[in-house]
């Protein structure tokens, strides 16, 4: 979905001449869909053939594939090729990186689009999914200056506002606003899913569950990876959530309706300031 | 919002000659506005003169103003006349009925509408809130059954497809697919908000992010009621969230990819479940 995605995107801008994909065999039928689709031009099992002459090389797949990946492109690595990646964490790539090469190659430059959906495959792919969304690029000290300019370049492009982020600081940052709501849906659904009832449950359900559990549908392999990779940030999270959330309860099992009516006020408040930048 | 969603409603399908609202002094400036708008043709803060030559009252309000409410009316409450309401919780709506009457009168249909916006006040009605929506009546052994059918084809008018269910389940039920999601979003819309980097964080929120916590941005005092009327259905689900919370972060902690990957899998089928009824 992300690199047909980029791949749509790029194409209608006129940013290349022509797009090749590398996938596994598993993967064929996707990939034969994207050439139908002219979302490609060629595709290819195999590294050598798909990397020659390569101009810009996105590698878009779960992070927990990132290492795999490095070591299977590596023998065909060239310096003049910038590569980059859209994965949801940023250490645990850079790490990759560093274990297929021996420390991160200036011309890989790390980057991880805020835009997705709970769909996956090429039949998802929109060339607008990154307009008008930010990207963030999380270079390292021997990142090639030029080469991060070409890839802001690229994403601009395509629609994106590109910030510069140091890795934890990414990393901190998804684990709150993406992460552990992820971890909230799945936990939700997955309990009500459990409950004799779930069939009233589900058909009594409001538009709130329906948005609130949105993410709950999302990739569960990706989403294995990202949890994984990044469960140094995500744990500390899921316990702060798991205080506050006990804080509530006491304070409805006590019936503390001031300090009640406070929390939910002061929540409406800080969703009012995310929904104010926003607009910005 | 949902007693001016009604008025529109209702007056757009001609299900009415006149709509009067009854309502608090220091809300004079929303039933203003509801006049302005044509919402409403007259409105009262007393109650004898808004009540009089009434054939249907629907009580709007919090569930915690219902005992008030039905304290303020009482006087002149009439055999011929059907009442009811659109609370979110029943059993609490029913207590205050029986505690202001000695007994739920006949015909006091408790009702409740699946539909709702985080958005309050007469400039958030919208005439068609109720379409393919659907609203619960949980009738008492006493519920008088001519009034029942008038309430039920009232609500059909409106769009929206009416089930009958009893006062306990109604509130089980909404307890897990409406109130939990609730608390879960204030809960970490809070926790981000109080973080020092909640700028940064809500700046580089996703889609899922914002409608994820949609439901933080409701009423605070709605759910301060709601959560209050309807604890005892609520605080254990609280608890099992948090079992269900803890299993997973221990997964985390622990590596143990297979669970975790299970775990979420099964989220997301429970949820292709949900959806798939929803187009039943």
């Amino acid at each position: 979905m992300i690199g047909g995605s980029i791949a749509k995107a790029a194409r209608l801008r006129n940013l290349c001449e022509e797009i090749v994909a590398l996938d596994r065999e598993q993967n064929a039928v996707n990939l034969q869909l994207a050439m139908e689709h002219g979302v490609i031009d060629r595709f290819y099992t195999d590294a050598s053939a798909a990397l020659t002459n390569a101009d810009i090389v996105i590698i878009a797949a779960p992070v927990g594939a990132m290492h795999g990946i490095f070591q299977q492109i590596a023998p065909f690595w060239r310096a003049d090729c910038l590569y980059s990646d859209t994965g949801s964490t940023k250490a645990s790539v850079i790490q990759a990186a560093e274990q297929a090469f021996g420390g991160a190659p200036p011309n890989f430059v790390p980057a991880h689009p805020i835009a997705g959906a709970e769909r996956s495959g090429v039949a998802a792919a929109n060339a607008e999914l990154f307009t008008n969304r930010r990207l963030i690029i999380t270079p390292l000290p021997n990142t090639d200056a030029n080469k991060l300019a070409e890839l802001t370049r690229f994403w601009e492009r395509l629609g994106s506002s590109v910030s510069e982020m140091n890795v934890e600081h990414h990393d901190t940052v998804l684990a709150a606003t993406s992460h552990l709501p992820h971890i909230l849906a799945f936990a939700l659904v997955g309990l009500l899913g459990r409950k004799d009832e779930q069939r009233e449950i589900f058909k009594y359900a409001a538009s709130g569950f329906k948005d609130f559990s949105r993410i709950a549908s999302s990739d569960p392999t990706m989403w294995l990876d990202i949890c994984l990779a990044n469960k140094h940030e995500l744990l500390p999270l899921i316990r702060q959530y798991q205080a506050e959330l006990e804080t509530i309860a006491q304070m409805l099992a006590e019936d503390q309706t001031e300090q009640l009516f406070e929390t939910f006020t002061y929540a409406g408040h800080a969703r009012q300031r995310y929904l104010d930048q926003l607009d910005d």
